[in-house]
Order: C-alpha cells, then sequence, then structure tokens
C-alpha cells in the first residue's frame, strides 16, 4: 500500500473494506461506545485528538519487531460505517442514552480522520508510534480497538515468521503449515498472509493462497498411505510419458522391478528388506495422479527400511518416463540423521543407478518446528532443504501476544500523559514526528521522536539522541540520511478546516 | 446443539453456515485437494472411511479439556459446497488435472457423511475421539483441516476459561476483554463465544454480544480520563433524580461539595489534600452520561489520593437523586492491596456519612491478569468482585495451541493404524464406541473406548478398564451409570444404503 501524497482523492469508495467481512465497527470494545456516547453527551466529541499507536517491548525476547495490519486498518477505516441494525443493537447496549445519539453515529465516518504510518513490512522498534491517528476523539476513539486487533497479530506472526527466516537462512523454502492448529478461521488466513510477508515462501492455507496470490503447496498424508492396502487395489495401472510418445501399460510392475533393483544394487543391498505393500501403492497411485509433481510423505511406516525404498522405486520409475519427482517429507523422528540418511541413499541410487541428479531430491521436513529446533537441526547437520512449519509459527507460540497500545497524546493542541507507577508504561506526551537516521554504509542507526514543530534532523550535522526514559542511554549520531518514518496513509476528505500537515 | 435422533429431517437446508464467512470449503489445506484428487483418479473416493478426531494431552498441564466447535462443524458440514469460482481455483492448483475432477467436486457434499460427537461443552479426555466422522474418503479427507481448525482453539480457549473461572471462584464475576490482543478478528470472536461457553459471565467485545447474545461489558479507559481538563469544559451540569422528579441545576459543584466533606470527615481526613481535576471532570461527566450505571477508572493519576475520592465524591452526589453507582476499576498496581484500601475506603464513607450500602461498591481488576495472577491474589487476600481478563485469556498464553488430530481408524470395514517411534503418536485402530462409566454418588469415574461390535458395559457389572498404551495402568470398575459419549449429530441424508448405527 503506497502512502497518499496529497488528499484530494481519497476514493473511500474505491477502497475494498476489510479481508474478513467480520471486521466491522461493532468489533470493539463496549466501553468505546460507552465513551462515545459520553464524549457526546459532554458535547467534546469532535474535539481534535491525537493517539498513537505503539509497542512496549519487542517479541520472543528478541530485539526487533516487523509492522504488519496496516493495509486492513486502512480498508477498515475507509469503509467505516454503522449499518441502522448496527446502531439499534449499540443503543440497546447503553440504556438510557438518548435518540439523538443514534443520529451521530448514523452520520459517522472518517472522513475528518488522518492516519499517519510507517510503511507495511518495516522493522520498527518499541515507544516509536507505528501510527499516528488524528480525528475527532468521538469517531478515533471507535478506532482503537480494531485498529489493535489488526495490528497486534498481524505484526506478531509476521514478526515470528522474519524469525524463522533468519534461522533457517536464505536458501531454505519455508512453507506455512498452520491452518489446523492456528487460533481460528481468521488466525489461519491471516497468518498465511503475514507469514508470507515476514519472508516464507508458501502456504497450505488454499483460501490464503486464494485470497492473497500466496503459492501453495502440499502432497499428501499418513491417511493417504494407510488407506492402501496393497498395490492390488490400483485399477488403471497406465502412465502416458512426459513427452506424450510412450504409454507404460502397468506402471505397478515397472515400480516392483526398480524396487527390487534397489535392494539389490551392491552399496543398497542389506539396507532394507520387505518394504511396506501399502505404502509403496500409495505412491504409486499417488504417482500414477501426480506424475510431474511427485513428492512422498516417507514416515508413516518407517522411514529408512520402507519409506524411502518405495519412493526411490516411484521415482525411478517416473525417470524412465521422463517425470523428475520432487522429493520426500519427513514429518517425524530424528529429521537431522534421518535427512543425511536419505540424502545419502539418494546419492547412492545416483552413483550405483546412473541417475543424475537424484541426489539432489528435495528434502522437506515438518512435525512441530520452530527456531530453536532449527537451529539445533542447524547444529547437528542437517540435509533439510524445506521446512514446514504450523503451530509454532502461526500461534506464536513462544509469545502469543503483542501488546500494542493506543494512547492518546493530545487533546484541542493540549498534550495529555498517562501516568503509572510502572515508568515503561507512562505514555510519552504530544503529537510528534519520528526518523530513522542511517549511517555511512547506508544502515539504519537509530530512530528517533521529536516534537512535531522542532526542526528535523539534518544530514551531515551532528545530534544527541536522547533515551526517554534512561539518562544514561544518549548517543551523538552523524546521520548521513534523513528518513521521515510517519507516511500520510489516510487524509480524510480534501478542504476541511483542520490544518493539513 | 442437540443431538439429532433420526436421519429422516437433517434439513440441511435450515442450517445457517458457520459464523465467520470466510469458513468455506477452501480454508484447508491443499494437500487434501491432492488427495481428493488421487483417491478420485484411483477410483478409492467413495470408499466408506472412518476417522477419529481427538487430542493426545490436556493443555496447560492440565487434567481435563472442554470440547468446544462443534456446532461451526455442523453448520459447516451442512453448508459445504464448492462454489464454480472455487473449483477452477482449485483446478489452477492441481496442474495437469483431468476436467472430470471438477464435475465431481461440482457434485459434491455431505450428504454421505455420518458425524457422532461428545456433545460440546463436554469435559473430555486424551485419546477418546471427540468426533468420529465417517464417510466417502473423498470428502471426508476435505473436512480434516476445517473440523481441526473450528474445534482446536475453541476447545483451548474454552479450557483457559473454565480454568480460570475455577482459580476465581463461582462467586466472582469474570468478563472477557481480549478483542484488542486477540489472534485477528475471528480469534477475538470465538474467544468472546467460548469463553462464554467456558464459564465467563460477560465479553467487552459486541460484536460478540451482538452475533451470540452474550452479555456486554465496558465504561471508559485512561483516555476518557485524560481527555479531559478541568471541570470547567462540562457545559451540561444538569440532572434528573431517577425517579424524575426532581433536577440538579449544578451537577458540578454538588459533586465538588461532596468532595469536601469526603475530605474532612474525621476518619478519611489527612488521606488526601488535592485531587486530580482532569479526573474529576472525566468521572462527573461520565455519570451525567450514565447516572444509573457509574463506575469509573480509578488509576490514571494515583488510586488512593484521586481516583477513589474522585469516585466516591461524584457517587455521593449521584446518590442523593437516587442512583447507586456500580463500582470502580482497577487497571495497574498491587491489585490486593488497592483493591483491600479501596474497600476500606468504601466501609468508611458508608460508616461516617451514612450511606448505607456503599461498602459493597463493585471492584473490578484488569491489568493482564491471568491463572497465576488471580491465584496470588487469592493468597495475599484481596477485595476484588469481578475481573477483566484479556490477552493471557484469549490468546491462551501459557500455551497457544491444542493439538488435536485426525487420524483415518477404518477404511473398507479395514482397521488402519498409523505407527510412530513415539507411542503417544500411534493412532488406535478400528472404529470405537466409547462409554462413560459414574460411580455410586453420580460422579464419572472413567472413559472407556471399545470396538464397535463388543458388548457395551452394564451398570452393576465389574468391568476390568485398562489403558491402550501402559499394561500397568488397569483398574476393576463397576458402573452404576453408563453413557454413551458419541452421539449423532449428522447422519447424512436418509435411506443411504450404509448401516445407520
Amino acid at each position: 500500500m503506497e502512502p497518499k501524497e496529497n488528499g484530494s482523492e481519497l476514493g473511500q469508495k474505491i477502497i475494498d473494506g476489510p479481508t474478513n467481512p467480520m471486521v466491522t465497527p461493532l468489533l470493539n470494545d463496549l466501553y468505546q461506545f460507552t465513551m462515545a456516547y459520553a464524549y457526546w453527551k459532554a458535547g467534546k466529541h469532535n474535539e481534535r485528538s491525537v493517539f498513537d499507536l505503539y509497542f512496549r517491548k519487542n517479541p520472543f525476547g528478541g530485539e526487533y519487531t516487523v509492522f504488519a495490519g496496516l493495509e486492513e486498518c486502512v480498508k477498515f477505516l475507509a469503509n467505516f460505517k454503522l449499518t441502522d441494525e448496527e446502531i439499534d443493537f449499540v443503543q440497546e447496549c447503553l440504556p438510557g442514552s438518548e435518540e439523538a445519539f443514534c443520529d451521530y453515529l448514523r452520520g459517522l465516518d472518517c472522513s475528518d480522520v488522518e492516519v499517519y504510518a510507517i510503511p507495511e513490512g518495516s522493522v520498527v522498534f518499541p515507544k516509536v508510534p507505528l501510527m499516528r491517528v488524528e480525528g475527532p476523539v468521538g469517531v478515533v476513539q471507535l478506532l482503537e480497538t480494531p485498529f489493535l486487533n489488526l495490528v497486534n497479530f498481524a505484526s506478531l506472526v509476521a514478526t515470528n515468521a522474519a524469525r524463522h527466516r533468519f534461522v533457517a537462512g536464505k536458501s531454505k523454502s519455508l512453507l506455512e503449515f498452520g491452518a489446523r492448529r492456528a487460533q481460528g478461521p481468521d488466525g489461519a488466513i491471516s497468518a498465511s498472509k503475514y507469514c508470507y510477508l515476514g519472508g516464507f515462501d508458501a502456504t497450505s492455507n488454499v483460501a490464503a493462497g486464494k485470497l492473497f496470490g500466496i503459492p501453495l503447496r502440499g502432497t499428501h498424508s499418513h491417511a493417504y498411505v494407510s488407506s492402501f492396502m496393497s498395490t492390488d487395489e490400483i485399477v488403471d495401472k497406465v502412465l502416458r510419458s512426459a513427452d506424450g510418445k510412450t504409454t507404460c501399460e502397468d506402471f505397478v510392475s515397472h515400480v516392483q522391478t526398480w524396487l527390487k533393483k534397489i535392494q539389490y544394487s551392491p552399496s543398497l543391498s542389506g539396507i532394507f528388506s520387505e518394504t511396506n505393500q501399502s505404502e509403496l501403492a500409495a505412491f504409486t497411485s499417488y504417482a500414477l495422479a501426480f506424475p510431474k509433481t511427485f513428492l512422498a510423505l516417507v514416515d508413516t511406516y518407517d522411514v529408512m527400511k520402507s519409506g524411502i525404498p518405495n519412493f526411490c522405486a516411484v521415482a525411478l520409475a517416473l525417470n524412465d518416463f521422463g517425470y523428475k519427482a520432487l522429493g520426500i517429507r519427513l514429518d517425524s523422528g530424528d529429521l537431522a540423521y534421518l535427512s543425511r540418511e536419505a540424502r545419502n541413499f539418494f546419492c547412492t541410487v545416483e552413483r550405483e543407478l546412473k541417475v543424475p541428479g537424484f541426489g539432489k531430491m528435495v528434502v522437506t521436513a515438518s512435525n512441530d518446528l520452530n527456531e530453536e529446533t532449527i537451529d539445533a537441526l542447524n547444529k547437528q547437520g542437517h540435509e533439510v532443504d524445506a521446512f514446514g512449519i504450523g503451530t509454532y509459527l502461526v500461534t506464536c507460540y513462544s509469545q502469543a501476544a503483542l501488546g500494542c497500545v493506543f494512547k492518546l497524546v493530545e487533546i484541542n493542541n493540549q498534550p495529555r500523559i498517562k501516568l503509572s507507577e510502572d515508568v515503561t508504561k507512562v505514555s510519552i506526551p504530544c503529537k510528534k514526528r519520528s526518523y530513522r537516521l542511517y549511517g555511512k554504509e547506508g544502515y539504519p542507526l537509530v530512530d528517533i521522536m521529536t516534537g512535531e514543530n522542532e526542526p528535523p534532523p539534518k544530514v551531515g550535522e551532528r545530534l544527541l539522541c536522547r533515551h526517554p526514559f534512561n539518562e544514561s542511554k544518549r548517543a551523538y549520531v552523524v546521520p548521513q540520511r534523513v528518513e521521515e518514518l510517519l507516511k500520510c496513509y489516510w487524509r480524510g476528505s480534501a478542504g476541511k478546516d483542520f490544518p493539513v500537515p
């Protein structure tokens, strides 16, 4: 989503609503409506307020956060309008409220609201506002809960994804497999979206693939393997070659021939004897359905004694007809050890049976993976090319919530503060600007906040940056580049009588 | 949701779709569709399969789980139908798939599926199936991901709510305040629903209140308090009395009079001097808006030196006009200490100023509460009447996922098993029945599983119950009552040629 350069063509009408149709103005804490009523009753509802949305601490014990959820916030406010039915419900919830409040609600939209934000996907830090929301206090108060709901989990899971990418390394494929364990349907769909934003390559979630164009991945489960009894079940055994020129009339026998060849080849002989026939039937059948993209889950019975040999037999049989198998998935056991053993087996097949490239078969690993287990795999040495990650990724298991807050910092041009005995909970008053200062090598050095009317930091000029709560944390910085962090994403209607910065 | 007594009037047409319109057959892992295609290609798609949905371990280190999500599952399968657009997308995802598969998908529904389940809201235990899903393997496979998604978080958060209820005790009010920290919009709405099911009294989430009829709660935030500068801002100072007979022309002055009386009353004198005027203005204004339900957040500046005296002044002023204030909310600091101090203050006001019942003012506490903090408050001694719980409750922070699985246990009347080196991951084959056996006092003693055709346990007859994986865990039980756990919630179409139990 691009920042708005001017407010003249805002086009509320052309911005779609939020992805989830359940995101309505009623997705809100009741107290936002009781406050809206009390503001209105006190005649304060149109007072110009400024709220900062920020978090206090990086998640996962880490040093950074990836900001996400902004696009959904803009979609929400562009379509912010209470229906008559919703207004009736709100009135029921506020017993004793005056009828005229309903008229106020009926006229309410975000045409007087301005939103400044750091671009979605940016690396961000505690205390520096991710969003600054300005507008009449009555309506901005009603944005608090939806905005926090849309930003908190989005940023948390995007950060989690980025951390998984960091530990897995750039060359690995990262696949999000979390739909079944996510916190509800939307947890699944938004996890898919924001994991992709955070650096994943693909998802298993078909709905997310359709909604957001995220690449999809998936083959088969253990149930598919165990649903077969024997290869006798396979009725249609015919396989056309990849180039369409030849036909294998009995692919099942062809696979069995290869299985024997592997079994009795000098370097592989003795590694396994009888493989599981249910599994062999399932692999053969799956290959007949997907000869171009054959990838098998090899741990239903025994990885080295059955899964890998069965896979290789099918892959070699496919190879004879011009198809290249993709690889295997491991979903249990010692993934470091099994991936290395599988790699050895593939390389031996390549060497012994003269099948160039067979050793490069993709090894995908799944089974409750997370940052720590991937780090442990790295230390043990592994041959995994792709990680399928579910539960720990999408539920952000190691820290299930990010504590973004939405604090009033100014009203009627007066600064406001929330005090607390806990100094980390004290809000920083005043409408602010913030800047990212870059050093000589082009890397960012520090983010700073200034008052709205303070002069911006200048390139090449030495600047004393001070921590807002810790006097001893201070540093001189000479920025080589200065980037204003908050950009305008929503400017309300044009021509209003409040100042547009 | 009531179990179905017979299959003749199933009425797919009268069952609404899932609460969240994003719950469609595409909310699925891609591999369910690749498998559906491979089953279809192998001519196996109509083979009668039986899948068990169960979990392996109780969450939160506990000894029980509350089963939830069933109603949404039934709504999902009653409306299971792929649209043409969805079918086109699936076809795109399966390159090389045959056109005729689309016809198969087009005709797909759950009229051949049967679902047996333990009633929603039941206390359930590991390994015993929560749901048994029977039907053609092609379609049942497509139910796996949506069912797991709908049951996993629902059961987890309902269990979390029940645990919070247990630690807080029956007499306390429990309020779910999690919308802003939940994992996405649906995380919020379904958390509200299932926390209510798990024993909460109310939610702050307006959308959940509207959708499910859950009682709503909420008053105001710190922002409301700090949005005021002084009582001069209050323009309309008039308050009609509760009985409508008298009018207070200057409620602001009336409050200020009471504040002085409190300040100089013998037992309270010296506790506080000047209270915060911004806060006093906010409370007065809020009381003018909601005289019947006045409840104030008292920790924006200083609870004992400002919040409580200001609240009491407003509450006493309201009392003069026939209104009973509800109480206060504490959102920071030492909640045990502050709640006791607040109670003392209220009781002193009752005694000194002769206001019967003032000491019983409701004290609500919030601020990152969870099982452990409530338990700690109990041990310290507190005067809290209601707990508002958010983050830890709705994100299930201490364990963010429940590991429900969906395993094939039978196909074509043949038992199927998934093996694993980890014995806890081995599935229990065969279509099963399960029973809850009750003892003399009416309490349940044990849940047992039997094969489908084994005779059921009989009342008064001694029965040897054996743990499936641990030979040493066994016990004789003489049940006084036997309850069959799995009841029919979906029987497909009537008159099908498969046996209906």
